[in-house]
């Protein structure tokens, strides 16, 4: 078998694809917090110009892949696949949004875990040898989110503790053949993980096992320990499922906290209220597009191990009473390689 | 760039994967129409022994998978990563129907194109070097989807002549790097084409110039002719559908009505009353992976164009006044390769 598979679950990129663009739009909220300055654009309407909140998460992708392309200096027709998911019932806001893109679509869903599957994907079809430049895009709306998967926002509902504020924002990556990086060097594939997790208003639970699992599949198939990485970063875990992850590697010896963390909080300030963190397609994506991949290019990080979970779950599958079932795509990306 | 990119939209596999077991599950009508003799199993109940037809739909993905194991003669644990989609709302049919796979899972949405998304990414993962075997999975159900996208089945709403009967179905296909065929020769990736249809009970048409765009971009691609093929097989686009498609090549000079069928127009009989013709992601999946394939293996058809089309939309969308987007994957299969 070629060196490309390791181990049970791992691609290995032999000529690792770089990241040539990428950019983050975001919302009023997310704009007030922390990471305000790493936002390409920041929009105070919810409704982002549009008249509906799925309309608004549409334009957010559609403004995402534009920037990044800007930022890629490539225009719109040197895309040869787009990768493209997002939560929405039929995933509208990926098709929509991507409508006018005239690059061939694969349109996915892997819940939050899009942007890592996405990236994964991406990567395996340029290190294939089937393209020069892959897109990943995802998003995720706070409003669009909430009348799908809870309850209209009219009605007020009360949010629990364990609850997440799901995040307004779309990422997009552009990936190269060629480039200075970052580089996408491996992209570990999560098994579905059934933990018995029922409540919605608990994902972050819901979804660590499968963060562990798939970690721990990464560290074991590639042979790299956790400290070889400068951070590893779940996507929407929130406080919940982070200290979740933090006790399972406890338990096997490894003390992950000085070099771990979680999108879902890093986003939000302690003082914006959103409970156990934030969550979304778009949280991870956001954070990725901009703080992290700026981080890296500055030289903050060489080496971070990126690893957004999903909670694959509809309205109707929480109704007949199923478990929220876990995955994680974990993808590891470096500013060298070759070392 | 590499010779596995050919044109714009086509990928070329140096080392075609092979189908080393297939298998189909169906409901009761689609026992009763022509296919009957093609189908693994065929299920009276249409719940399938489940509470629900969204448990139904999970219990069909998972039967599918397991029949095609037992006919490739691989336990489970031998498939390394899993392509799976269906139309359900985030996309619950796979997920759940995949949750004991134990193998990495990558959820997929490609509406009523699935199959040819999966198949295609199935295939780019073993031909890149990234696995030795890979399965690619889909399904429908008519009364989970029609209770999801139309309305409640016990309101007993009326049937324009231009609608099409989602097929109860599930199709799971094996892809292997050695074997003995058909294999997977190309695949061209489809972009989104937005013909302006906004009737939700007139899917063909609205699909119809996707399954044009994508086609005349493979044989461009490819530079082959459409009679190189012993059967061009759309998915689903029913009987008005099939015949935009038909007049599309019609004014490119070509005809196509002697090679080419829809899986829309073969599932049931004329006395079947199913109106313009058949739909679903598991409409193309049952008819691929039973009467195509045992068809090839057979010696009937040598080289097959796979064409499923899908309708990216959802009741939001089109509530919101949006147009019904359509897609197009297309994948070459062939009994023979080198030649």
């Amino acid at each position: 078998m070629s060196i490309k598979h390791i181990g049970k679950q791992t691609m290995l990129f032999q000529n690792p694809p770089s990241v040539i663009g990428s950019a983050c739009v975001v919302g009023k909220k997310e704009g007030e917090g922390p990471l305000y300055a790493s936002f390409d654009s920041i929009n105070e309407d919810s409704y982002f110009g549009m008249e509906t909140w799925e309309k608004a998460e549409m334009a957010m992708q559609k403004q995402a892949l534009s920037l990044a392309l800007n930022k890629a200096s490539l225009p719109a027709g040197a895309i040869q696949y787009i990768f493209a998911g997002d939560l929405l019932n039929q995933c509208i806001g990926s098709s929509f949004g991507m409508r006018d893109s005239a690059a061939p679509f694969l349109g996915l869903y892997g819940a939050c875990s899009t942007m890592g599957e996405s990236l994964a994907l991406a990567s395996m079809t340029i290190d294939g040898g089937f393209a020069d430049v892959t897109a990943a895009v995802t998003s995720s709306h706070f409003c669009s989110a909430e009348r799908q998967f809870r309850f209209p926002l009219e009605y007020g509902g009360q949010r629990p503790p364990t609850a997440q504020w799901t995040v307004t924002g779309a990422g997009a990556l552009i990936l190269s053949a060629s480039g200075n990086g970052p580089y996408i060097t491996h992209a570990t594939i999560g098994k579905i993980v059934d933990a018995g997790i029922k409540d919605n208003n608990n994902m972050g639970a819901a979804m660590a096992p499968a963060a562990y699992d798939t970690l721990r599949t990464h560290f074991d198939d590639t042979g790299l320990e956790p400290s070889y990485y400068d951070l590893i970063l779940t996507g929407d875990l929130g406080s919940i499922g982070h200290s979740v992850v933090v006790d399972f590697f406890k338990d096997d010896g490894i003390d992950l906290s000085a070099i771990y963390q979680d999108c879902g909080l890093m986003i939000f300030s302690d003082e914006q209220d959103v409970h156990a963190g934030a969550s979304g397609c778009g949280c991870s994506a956001v954070v990725l597009a901009g703080y992290i991949l700026n981080g890296m290019r500055a030289g903050r990080w060489k080496r971070v191990l990126f690893a957004p979970t999903g909670a694959l779950m509809s309205p109707t599958s929480v109704q007949q009473k199923e478990s929220i079932l876990g995955i994680c795509h974990a993808v590891a990306i470096s500013t060298e390689i070759g070392a």
